[in-house]
């Protein structure tokens, strides 16, 4: 197993058991609530953005398993995880799996989905409370706001089925994907007290790679098979989602993402030897579409 | 007019100052989810939380005006605001009226009104941050979730059209309910800085007053007109909806609503005179039943 795979799954490990110790159990009155957070918040995924958390505060001289880190790590998957759940519901996506498995409305209706959804996202941010950090909470509420994640899912769905322009989809991934990677790897940078210079190459990084991150998940929507993605391929395209393929062709989004990656490396060069994780994780990403 | 509907409509006025500075307009992109916010957060309400939140903090010694206790009404309000929208969606209440307006999802549709609800939360946790007071995010957080509104908007939707309890009733109540406004007295106690002694006697008040409000509520939606209620009289019953009337009756319902407002009384003695407001708005939420 490579490096990057490895640091990966050393943080999910970590990060799941602080998810594991903060949740309520399933067996928690009103159960139905607790069931839906858990079933969701533990369906699965690679933890990619706590591991760039932990990956940017190491690079800037934090400890590897920093506690306060891994609790905003798991407050992120829980975020993550709302996301996802009011994305798939019918009045959204209409998803109907998830990583191979029925979505949280499939699973338990639509009013334990939404609720789920909520109850999460504000969990998140009382865990986030008891790291101590105002600066860490109000990063991660603006990169969810309407000038973040909120802001490029009303635009995707609104744009469900248009033609839309570079600039829209830019837009769409920008903040709905982007945002929140770029947040992940500031939030490691700020628990690791860095300078505010650092602060702004790793914002650079963190975008570049959000970004390319997005149209990754375009191009295998469009290229992998069910079994690889646990949802149906071609999904975006028929249900005519504002996607990089759709809009600047394949080759050119390949491009694009190869471009990203590079501008990624380019941002961390200042942290030699110390950004090696940063730079491995970035390659990670390109290399889902090998 | 008396001196309570006077202080209420008085802080009212500054919270909305405040909501309008510091939410985006609705001309700001995108346009659909700014308008959402603003239509549902605007939509009316008498702002009950933040006076109840700003009469305690002046009892503990605050100062009327405080802009972070503002700050912290306004996003109080879009909490509550969010928690309307998501009940008033077709997997949950299916309502179609609010204070005698379309609700959210009939005024944008489904997608923008739970996107909406979910915006209002996240930037109320934002304006939060801004007080810098990492303890009145934790503990609006825990009101909220599945220890509060949450937890009790859970049972609350999964006890319709069934029999339940006198303890089933209480727990919706008191959590639905009681736990947002319990956490804004608690909040306003908090800004001031006051001693333990004081925020356990407040946590008793607020939480007596928050069950009363509900309980009134109930009453309000069995004997008011659909003009006094701004939707549709007797929508509790016709829902099967767990209430204190359908469990306990009428008659025992006022009786608990007295008792709790006398209680509420009893627990700001040790204010004197510095609790009259705190008393007035006590009184204020049992006059509405009279």
């Amino acid at each position: 197993m490579s490096d990057v795979k490895a640091y990966v799954k050393r943080v999910a490990a970590l990060v799941e058991q602080s998810l594991d110790r903060v949740m309520e159990k399933e067996s928690a009155y009103p159960q139905s609530i607790h069931g839906v957070m858990r079933y969701s918040v533990f369906a699965g995924g690679k933890r990619i953005r706590p591991a760039l958390m932990m990956a940017a505060f190491e690079a800037c001289g934090g400890r590897f398993g920093d506690e306060k880190v891994l609790l905003a790590g798991a407050a992120f998957e829980m975020l993550h995880t709302f996301s996802l759940i009011h994305d798939d519901l019918p009045c959204m996506d209409d998803d109907d799996f998830r990583r191979g498995k029925p979505t949280a409305h499939r699973a338990f209706g639509e009013a334990t989905a939404v609720l789920g959804g909520d109850a999460l996202c504000i969990f998140a941010f009382e865990c986030l409370s008891r790291t101590g950090r105002i600066d860490i909470i109000e990063e991660t509420a603006k990169a969810l706001g309407t000038r973040g994640m909120i802001g490029g899912q009303v635009v995707d769905v609104e744009s469900e089925g248009r033609a839309v322009d570079r600039a829209t989809v830019d837009f769409i991934h920008t903040n709905k994907t982007a945002a929140f990677i770029r947040a992940a790897v500031r939030c490691g940078v700020l628990f690791a007290g860095a300078p505010v210079s650092a602060v702004d190459r790793l914002t650079s990084y963190g975008n570049a790679i959000g970004l390319a991150f997005q149209i990754v998940d375009d191009i295998l929507d469009e290229e992998g098979t069910t079994e690889q993605l646990g949802k149906d391929a071609g999904s975006d395209r028929e249900k005519g989602k504002a996607t990089y393929p759709a809009v600047v062709g394949m080759e050119e989004s390949k491009r694009c993402a190869e471009h990203l990656i590079e501008q990624a490396h380019g941002d961390i060069a200042f942290l030699a030897d110390k950004g090696r994780m940063l730079g491995e994780l970035a390659d990670y990403i390109r290399t889902r579409i090998n």
